[in-house]
């Protein structure tokens, strides 16, 4: 595959939801491939391990050529290079959002220029939707259903026992 | 071309800054064709007429095959339809930018959901760039030769007749 | 009537949109009674005059006890002191609304107290939907009966004679 | 009471600031009745524990008709239902305020859409005073008699033992 | 006078308001003097002409050693460099101010890297102030002794032939 | 040397930064001396110590008639007055740090009145440079030579016991 057509949608999916499944999916209306890179990163402390991350990401996504699921640890444009890509997408939902992501992205392009990093939008139903959102809201006893994919509230059942 | 493989770069080009020209680079990393479409809005008043802003740009782009110039009236996302592309491409210099850029493309979103906004980030050094502030620059004495290609600068020299 | 269970909201509405019937409702949840306040400023050009404007909300809203429809000229809060109200309401539709919103607020607060404004959120899908954008997208061609009552789609018709 | 005229103020209060006091009156001028209802999130470290945050409050407010003091574990929203209430008030102090405050009103519209948050300005002498600001200029040695009440001010001399 | 304790204040000054004087006096914390520049520009319509707003200014700056009132057209890097004067100062009232500032700053220095721009934060009282709202309340009838100096309150009611 | 040609420039310097220098050498365009001020607050956890944070200022720096090195606890303010100065001295990246520094500059005006901040706009090839930025990058495995004087990246080397 022409590596012009792949991408990497990187991201700590701790857990994945239905904004970052909306993201993917924009993102292979220009891609023929992305590929979902999970951040493991030793300073930061997971709901869910690498492995559970990796495997919900799996459980969801069952077409490997078209969506690959992958992890890295380091530097993001270091994991990029060594793959041979050279676009990043990112998710931009709100004001918030922009200022962390383009620092990352000029960031990213100081280091290696080849590097581009392009930019999506969710819909607006989406714009208030985060992994620590959804971890928040179910850790206080509320329904986090309508915000993940099925896969991901029964991970979050089990991990807490609670009865659905 | 697959149509997947085309983007438009909407904008009104009054005149043509570097800016431009550095988003237009950007998307031809990830597009082969990028059909760059300039708006006639007769509701507004422009420096240089659609013909002018038209020739410039295809004085600057002389391989149509990568980089076509084109014209539209009304509404972008009937353009975008009728040339069968899904995929628009904007610029995020700053956060003012930001507001603008996602109501457009949450708009155009409602009118036509298959298409998709994609953004870039320009260096740094674009960020405060624009068209309205090379023509104010100008019109000011100032001098606006970093900012624009040459065919640009020539064309203000030669609207404002003033000696190089 | 308790004049605090009343409050005005204050508008152009040129014209009526889906966002500001939002906003109604939202305020009916908590006062007895709104005044939408439709303002007349010479010194601003409308695509309805104030009668137009005033007819389409009687056209929409028809329990004037607990919608009135009223216009004003001057100052906003001589307005409100003179209907014995003291809450202001409006939208907060995003972050460039928010700083415009509170200079009115905080100006209001200090030519007038006593009067407060208090703030409602629109639906994430009216975020972007804005009385100029709705004649920007009719003018351009556009189709905006998902974005206005049925009786403003009418009258932009009769207005441009466009045929529905 | 008719629950219309009631709304709930919620809030760590650690501790209670004129912020939050402004806040309440301004919340007076619209209901009958301001629950300040205080969190106790599991989660979190507190300077002052529960019952010292809702004494704290209960000094100041000593009009329980008007100003009753509570507190609650779990979702907002769930909370409020108990109550029966269906307004929730919150004040916008700034641009970074509203953000995060978005972001909770519309995930708690999703929750449960028959409540509403509403957002009163705070005078801009309060724009920048926070409990987490008051607490850090005073282990700092600063003196923050100006920003709480004396009961306040007088609970922090205690805690860290200092001499008035 | 060395001119490193010098710095130019730029601005249309249609009228001066409170939160100029208050930016200047700020600056003559740190300078010996303060140059205020009154920007004529002639595509611009003003509602005082530039001898009305010069000569307010020397009404209310009485001591042309520490506070000079000039006037300037054209680029503001260039008049800044005829004055032999490096620094510029401006204020910043709030965040829709800081990207236009920004921009302002940043192409500045591009034009002219010797000159560095400085920024003084205006009271809370002042962050909705500017010309153009005073303008706007006088306009609708409003009061504004309080947003400017006698003498501008004077002028503005002699314009407009209102009593007292 | 009159305490009027002085400023102090307060921050963690956990590790300097070009940024920093980029700030110093601008302030020192108006002030005849710059106090660079680090701050020790013993509820944080740094990097390098006060004495490795201050040593490589004073290594970089070796001019103390124009550059000096300090430390401080406690309040910014206290210090500022402590050493007579009435200027702080801060830079302004982007707009995520607009907010913090203005609640920070409001503060402690409220707590000194005769103290000033005023700030100044780093190179836009600096928005994203942060101390935080170089240490999360230095930790995964990147570069950051060209973000820090040679004696920080050396120090840097030192303490991971990275090899060159």
């Amino acid at each position: 595959m022409n590596k012009k057509n792949m991408a990497v949608y990187p991201g700590s999916y701790d857990p994945l939801t239905n904004g970052h499944i909306d993201i993917i999916q924009r993102g292979l209306k220009i891609f023929d491939k992305i590929i979902v890179a999970v951040l493991k990163n030793p300073a930061k402390t997971y709901l869910f391990d690498l492995d559970e991350r990796c495997q919900m990401l799996r459980d969801v996504f069952q077409d490997p050529d078209k969506i690959e699921v992958d992890h890295f640890e380091g530097l993001l444009v270091d994991y990029v290079k060594r793959r041979g890509v050279t676009t990043i997408v990112r998710g931009l939902r709100a004001i918030s959002d922009f200022e962390i992501e383009f620092q990352m992205a000029l960031m990213n392009r100081k280091i290696e220029p080849r590097i581009e990093t392009i930019f999506f939008v969710p819909p607006e139903s989406y714009s208030y939707l985060s992994s620590k959102l959804v971890k928040e809201i179910y850790m206080l006893g509320g329904e986090v259903s309508s915000m993940v994919p099925p896969i991901v509230d029964r991970k979050l059942k089990e991990k807490f026992r609670r009865q659905g």
